[in-house]
């Protein structure tokens, strides 16, 4: 077994032919790689089934063995995405601004990778594939660390990417996997700051809380998602119906759904018990407050907690305000500053929530539910950035990238 | 003396009105802060006369000293530099992208303030005014941690700049300062991620280091420039004895003088002499390697230690490589990714100089000294990036800036 510091000397090593690649070269690998997936199917199953029983043996929940799985189709699936990033635009060398100086200096922006990416991950071995190539389109070097429940199949992944990586112009040691899943060895990982750029941890909030208070080494934060939707005064009321079950129930365990739903009084008086109906008769169990249940004396009461609460299933809590200001107070309080709704036919209103809130993706009278790197167009999402640096919200390819001041000059001191 | 937790908590709430306040309500309070400076000048001196009394006191070096010293003039510097920062565009509501996505959801990328921004200095106090001001411009608000050895200045400043702020549009505690300077509130400081958005330490590499190492808080560092200047076989005799003598000896303190000259050994067979006499002559002390002392025997034998220094004086280093890819090597592997020049007229060695080496400022045919906010045209600078993440190289305000995905839709459902 490969040592990490070894293995991260290797990845620094491999981002000087990195930055060599053309987006030729980039994509010839990317195509070898999505062909090895295929040809070298039957390992990758054998691989991953040894996972699967030793799941089974300790037994781990059906659902997050599922996650582990891996099927011809699954497998099918990471090589057509491979196909897919391949045609999305090279952002690196991109030139990004441009501009001369009074003494002459032409001052140039362009995109370069990063460097070494370290990637701390749970469970699904689709990430593995999903990361790499990532990675590699943006001309990044990559270090990753799977769980050890996947352990088995992530190494024979990492294998067949290094095979179709050793037939390309890529450096074989573009991706790695430390097959060592100690803890241990993750907490050396934070400390790597010579070799590691930036790490990205993929997973439950615990592990991101883990990442972002240990890791001395830059951390790009993929967080949780309290989100809200708040319906105006002016709110339309189907609109506002309609969105609201949308944005809680068509997948409530991802983080762009709602959490909590702030109503107008106004509003509610008129419309709340439509909006409430609706809501259970899609299996939504709603807990309001005490001005909620005023009008709905069968609902739970909603306490304290439940504004703070990231519920991941069908609950929902909803509160009266009395107006956009104190929605907008109650969204900078308890919210995560991920994606933040408000349903109004009132112009001012509107500006104020949205200039307001203070979040990575704010809605007028659309769901949260877009908050995604395909919905926006990216072509590709890493993951969605909770942060305020580098990156925020949806990151496709170039939150990936930095930058390069490119100097050109003719003798100019100072 | 208030305590960090409520300095932090009054930040947070600074936020609020800074996020609606406009271009003018910001330009006014920095008129105001640069007039209440004049305005109550006496007590600032009155202030820095106990800082200076107590420096001499513990007996600390006159350099340090005259750095902690205020003047009348050095105070109007103070107010001129804001009245300047008036002038620069606001980057905040800057529309930064615009796309309409195939269901209709309207998506902008909009310019915000990062929030509550921490910044750890040391001993100048010029720099409280300069960070607050760069921050307000910014809509951020700030928490100022400076050294105890200028506590009075600091805390007579920071009474100036809220006087100003209290007859301004902005919050009060839009600026505010840490007036305990133990360790110990330093470092709770580095675990406010509730409240603290960015930490920037500017000062020594030991200052910075120790940020970096224990911040829970992303931090924005400001690192150490060992930068180097490469003569290639094609280099312009004049040019590149000109630039040498200038990128070290313009400044030598500074993070963007040069360190190491790298010589391509046909160049300097040619043209050694000329380039060690020259810069003798400008007193600098050269240390070479065996090559560079065979033809210059009274000079030092620089050894390993030498290639990873950053002198910050009149020492340079210099050693003779095959070509410009032994070059590349080099300061890939000793360089602090700072700014990098080379000399050259071969189109084929300057392209791969400038893309290979990594760099935050890579210069071509000019001198590593304009590697700095205002020599770029920025206006203003908070510091010098030498990390990947959110802003590499000078840092001017859009660096103080984050980003917000505002989505206009009209009932657009998942």
């Amino acid at each position: 077994m490969t040592s990490l510091i070894e293995i991260a000397k290797q990845a620094k090593q491999a981002t000087t032919g990195l930055a060599k690649a053309t987006t030729a070269n980039k994509n010839d690998a990317l195509h070898l790689i999505a062909q090895e997936l295929i040809k070298q199917q039957d390992a990758i199953l054998h691989g991953n089934q040894k996972d699967l029983d030793s799941a089974v043996e300790k037994g781990i929940s059906a659902s997050v063995i599922d996650r582990i799985r891996l099927t011809p189709e699954r497998i099918e699936t990471m090589a057509q995405a491979l196909h897919e990033l391949v045609e999305l635009d090279d952002p690196i060398r991109k030139t990004l601004d441009d501009w001369k100086r009074p003494n002459g200096l032409q001052i140039t922006k362009i995109a370069v990778p990063i460097g070494v990416i370290g990637i701390i991950y749970e469970a699904r071995p689709n990430v593995t594939v999903d990361a790499a190539s990532l990675c590699l389109k943006t001309g990044n070097a990559v270090i990753l660390r799977g769980s050890s429940s996947a352990i088995h199949s992530n190494t024979i992944l990492v294998k067949v990417i290094q095979d179709a990586l050793a037939k390309s112009e890529l450096p074989t040691h573009s991706v790695q996997l430390i097959e060592d899943t100690s803890r241990a060895t993750a907490e050396k990982m934070f400390r790597l700051n010579e070799y590691l750029d930036v790490l990205i941890p993929r997973g439950s909030k615990q592990l991101i809380d883990t990442v972002v208070e240990k890791s001395s080494v830059p951390v790009l934060e993929t967080g949780a998602g309290n989100c809200h939707l708040y319906i105006d005064q002016t709110a339309n009321v189907e609109m506002a119906i309609e969105i609201a079950i949308n944005a809680k129930t068509q997948r409530p365990s991802v983080c762009n759904a709602i959490e909590t739903i702030l109503v107008e009084r106004g509003w509610f008086e008129k419309n709340g018990e439509q909006l409430v109906r609706a809501l259970i008769e899609k299996d939504v169990t709603v807990r309001g407050d005490e001005l909620v249940l005023a009008q709905n004396n069968d609902l739970e009461l909603a306490t304290e907690d439940d504004w703070h609460m990231e519920y991941l299933d069908t609950t929902v809590s909803m509160k009266i305000v009395d107006d956009v200001h104190q929605a907008i107070e109650h969204i900078n309080r308890y919210g995560t500053h991920h994606s933040e709704a408000i349903i109004s036919e009132d112009q001012n209103n509107v500006v104020s929530f949205l200039n307001q809130v203070d979040a990575a993706c704010v809605y007028h009278n659309a769901s949260t539910r877009f908050t995604d790197g395909f919905e926006f167009g990216f072509g590709a999402e890493i993951g969605i950035s909770t942060q305020k640096l580098h990156a925020r919200g949806p990151m496709g390819l170039e939150a990936l990238t930095s930058t390069k001041y490119v100097l050109y000059g003719d003798g100019q001191i100072k």
